[in-house]
């Protein structure tokens, strides 16, 4: 490598200023341990620091060992990054925060709107039903083209739901749930189809796991989908590989998306390099393709342009940028979007629950007993050190992941709002709090886990079968 | 862009070289052009030229414009280049000799083997049947495992065979004949099983056409195919956008096969860029598929490792380099293959005949006078200037179009080698040659269309439905 590192660097991506910047780190690493003259050290050091100039120029963000660059450097466009950015994408969440991810600012970053009063407002007058209380409480935060969804509802135009789930174990955690208890309301009140994409393909790509294997999780997971309560006649529920299998539709759908998205986007967009498979860089197209109507002939009669709303969690958000941007150019509406928080983890709000950590998550086969002992004993608190001044300063709700969870899953306006001003003022003391969460989880897993005995195997066929809904096109 | 060339060059894939070569031999002209200062020019030129040498030392061959680098470089793993290389990948043959191109060189650079007279012995033993002209006149002259093949048929083990097109245009020239007339064969004598895979995504995907266009040309291909003879009880043929949505066995495999290769790997193999469109770089893995019998569980009753032999053209033996590769890291056999020289263009054989000249190639829609026309006019001659210079030194096989057409299409040994050995002595005149090619490709492409005129679409709807053939496995 040529010892000048400001040459050429300003024609280097961001990704390859990062390998640089890294390989440079070690190399000073290795003279150090080495005990390397200190003027070659002084030199190397000299150089890190330049290529760390340089990374920062190109990027607007500092380096950061092991976080490589990503789409949120190209998502903003050239707007200055601050220090602490949160790191929102498919794979990750991370933020310094306790209280969690800026969301605000993540609707700045990524182009989206925020749902407001005025839109909450509308839909209770489209819909005539309460909002829901995702809705209510900002759960369900930021949108895209609804106010869209809601002219064409308004005019009597069909719409039809579409969200999804990467089955990467048979444990599904409490916030799994959030996408579907939401997806479930809106079908009810909206009246309209719903699919729901398992994406085994994903799975099996990205994880150590045989194809069997994903196929399998995807089965067992729509089991606890069904289970959210939805119906069967309004809904179809598939995996990637079966469903390619029997639906030209789909596919067409899917090289349509091949075609108008170049390596350099989803490098872009998702962070993939050239060391990835080529099975994951071309995935985003088979997340793309259920947006449009016509990749479901037998639900739409062959129609190509009924308009998609899909709910789901922000960090899927880049890949319905990427099928939005390719909408037009095949002819199709860009499908809308509703987008939730994350569910924070046991641990706190600093990253989302994940189902590869138990300890981090409520898992939909937990016990009464285990909920109980997760809950006290990983449960982030937002109390003080002491009963004496929690007394007199009370505790902290921002940042209390017992608050969070019951902001989630205590539908109780009131008794939610006298719980915060309890915790808040110091009358509540944490372990009364945790009782509260526990009294509520555990009666909701349970009822969860009664509703999946009753979900047989042809059930979950029926529901996996492509077939005609119960609605005319 | 940093003035010093040498800088970093040497960390340049020869791809980025090569884009710098370009960039600054446009540079080069910009100045000249702009009659910029002698010494500009003289600077910028240096720069050319050092560049040039990076880029020789780099891959090995000189930069030639228009000609970005490719699997040639890196098939040859470091064995020093000719610097008249012959050009072979899926989409491109060139070679500047008029004999075509070296094909011996081309066994060692690709790593296969010749197919020699003990192997052709061989395959007549197993056979009992003289063997095809086709591998007589070495016109199928390189392999893969074929030995294996010929071990598995003594010890009746069964194998099947794949071929395919891809389908740019709905006319078809001779030259698209040759595997298809080699397959008929290879399914006669060895009573077996064929797949025949039209790529109609790959077109989409590459053309300038729609997905309707691809799809119609591939079942207009289809016919002209049919007319080859094929048995229908013993012949699947598929269109990639029909039957990717009708077989979860062959999405199956196509998603195995893409964990499996990087992108790295494409680039390597196929030229890749990161312009190009995502579904380009994961299609090498559509072609990869129906090398396993797992593809088509409806002929092979679901068994998984049925051997495939694959006769096509040696171009697209990048495809199954591939396919070979991963074969053993996802569980199956890899594919045998069976490589044919290329179809010379009317024009001479240092390219191979392509359907979007029409005048480089006689088409099976083309009228008897047509025919004769093109002959006269553009079959490039291995004959002298006069009449008294070919009676005298005679004519030249090696490069004479109208002897490599008869060597594939006049069946007859003896009159071929009579017509050579009267060309070669100056004794049979171009414009005689000329008559017998005219005389042996009327009633050819004459018989194909009376052929091709049966094939109802009825029929052809037979062949492409998904169906036990008439084997049983």
């Amino acid at each position: 490598m040529a010892d000048s590192p400001n040459c050429d660097l300003r024609s280097l991506s961001p990704l390859q200023l990062f390998e640089r910047v890294t390989e440079q780190g070690e190399k000073v690493r290795a003279l150090k341990a080495g005990k390397a003259p200190k003027d070659e050290i002084d030199a190397a050091v000299r150089m890190l620091l330049s290529l760390k100039l340089s990374y920062k120029t190109t990027t607007g963000q500092d380096y950061q060992a092991g976080l490589p660059p990503k789409d949120l450097v190209l998502i903003n466009n050239g707007t200055t990054k601050e220090e602490d950015e949160d790191l929102v994408d498919p794979w990750n969440v991370q933020t310094s925060n306790a209280k969690g991810v800026d969301y605000d600012k993540l609707i700045v970053r990524f182009g989206s709107s925020k749902i407001d009063t005025d839109l909450i407002n509308r839909i209770e007058r489209a819909t005539g039903q309460k909002p829901h209380h995702f809705l209510r409480r900002g759960i369900f935060f930021s949108h895209r083209d609804m106010d869209q969804v809601l002219d064409a509802y308004e005019n009597k135009k069909p719409f039809y739901l579409y969200t999804g789930r990467g089955p990467s174990s048979q444990a599904m955690h409490v916030g799994h749930l959030i996408p579907f208890m939401f997806t479930k309301w809106l079908q009810e009140v909206f009246d309209v189809p719903l699919v729901i994409q398992l994406t085994d393909d994903e799975k099996y790509l990205w994880k150590d796991m045989t194809i069997e294997k994903a196929h399998e999780y995807a089965r067992e997971n729509a089991k606890d989908i069904i289970a959210c309560g939805f119906d069967i006649n309004k809904t179809f529920i598939f995996s990637d590989l079966d469903y390619l299998g029997t639906s030209a539709g789909f596919y067409k759908n899917i090289v349509k998306v091949q075609k108008h998205v170049t390596f350099n986007q989803v490098k872009g967009i998702f962070g993939f390099t050239d060391s990835d498979c080529i099975g994951k860089i071309s995935f985003p197209a088979i997340q793309a393709a259920p947006s449009f109507s016509s990749s479901f002939p037998q639900i739409f009669n062959g129609k190509e342009n009924i308009q998609c709303l899909i709910p789901c969690a922000i960090d899927q958000d880049p890949y319905f940028r990427m099928t939005r941007d390719v909408a037009p150019r095949i002819g199709q509406p860009k499908p809308a979007l509703l987008h939730s928080v994350f569910f924070p983890a046991l641990q706190g709000a600093q990253t989302k629950m994940s189902a590869s950590d138990p300890n981090s998550s409520i898992f939909l086969t937990d016990t009464a007993k285990q909920i109980k002992t997760k809950i006290n004993k990983h449960a982030f608190s937002g109390g003080r050190d002491t009963i004496e001044e929690h007394r007199k300063y009370g505790g902290n709700c921002d940042v209390d992941v017992s608050i969070m969870y019951l902001t989630f899953f205590l539908e109780d306006d009131d008794r939610l709002e006298q719980l915060k001003q309890a915790y808040t003022s110091g009358e509540l003391l944490t372990g009364e709090l945790k009782k509260v969460l526990i009294e509520t989880m555990q009666p909701l897993v349970a009822a969860h886990q009664e509703r999946r005995k009753q979900v047989t195997d042809e059930i979950v066929k029926q529901f996996m079968t492509p077939r005609k809904l119960a609605f005319e096109f």
